[in-house]
């Protein structure tokens, strides 16, 4: 079996990645490039998840939010489950093309997280606490209730 | 030699991580989380980076930024040497405590990325573009202006 040829050409050099016109997208060891997914409305972050080279090719053509799942090991079309399909207004890549930030609007339940909150980012870490082997850091919870329930939406998957 | 004991309790089960009220963040292969750093005014997602366990604590104790550099292998208090330090407004961490979200006011030039950008990202991704191995995708630079010229700030070491 031949290997088929990578989606996006080979990264080049420093000054290429940071001030070139073209798309060279640096995937980790695991195949994967970081992706900051951003509410268009609120502003807020939703996820940070990951991209393949497949997923990111399918997310840039089609306009939905396509994901790597590391868990399962599987491309992932975010909301095909639970409907929380992502249209996807704008994406950003960083100066060593090694992540991206993705302006989106949810469809569905309008939640990106599979606990059933609109983000996964619903718990604060209070600022001014010392941490030592002795302590434990608070987290206060800001994510206000659910919009679906996992039992429902996921079933005994989740 | 004995190994200093962890500075954060290490994480529990899944149920505990998502629901609990303890900072228990898992840090990956490399003893880093992923940081995503967001500009309080505009909502800009200014950086990706990564923090280790002491820049983690260095940061909630603070108030100011602080990461691992990867690339240096060193403890790097933001802005230490550009000036643009980052004044800590808020910080979330994710359902699986594997990532956090900064907000941040920046002082110095307002900047955040070594490229003299306000942003890392200074380029965006048009959609709608079919990615093959034949085929280069483009990107717009939509970043405007550098508020620092990095030959000034860094020096040779750039």
């Amino acid at each position: 079996m031949i290997a088929a040829p990578p989606l996006f050409p080979l990264p080049g050099t420093k000054q290429a990645l940071e001030t070139g016109d073209t798309l060279t997208p640096r995937f980790g060891p695991d195949g994967t490039i970081t992706c900051v997914t951003l509410d268009a409305d609120s502003r807020a972050v939703l996820m940070v998840a990951h991209m393949n080279a497949e997923s990111l090719a399918r997310t840039i053509e089609s306009g939905e939010g396509w994901y790597w799942s590391r868990s399962r090991s599987e491309l992932w079309h975010k909301g095909a489950t639970s409907g929380n399909v992502q249209k996807v207004e704008d994406i950003l890549i960083d100066c060593d093309q090694d992540a991206i930030v993705m302006t989106v609007r949810v469809e569905g339940h309008g939640a990106s997280c599979h606990t059933g909150q609109v983000s996964c980012f619903y718990r604060r870490i209070p600022l001014g606490q010392t941490a030592s082997p002795d302590t434990n850091l608070r987290l206060e919870h800001v994510g206000g209730a659910a919009k679906f329930d996992p039992a429902d939406v996921y079933g005994s998957k989740d």
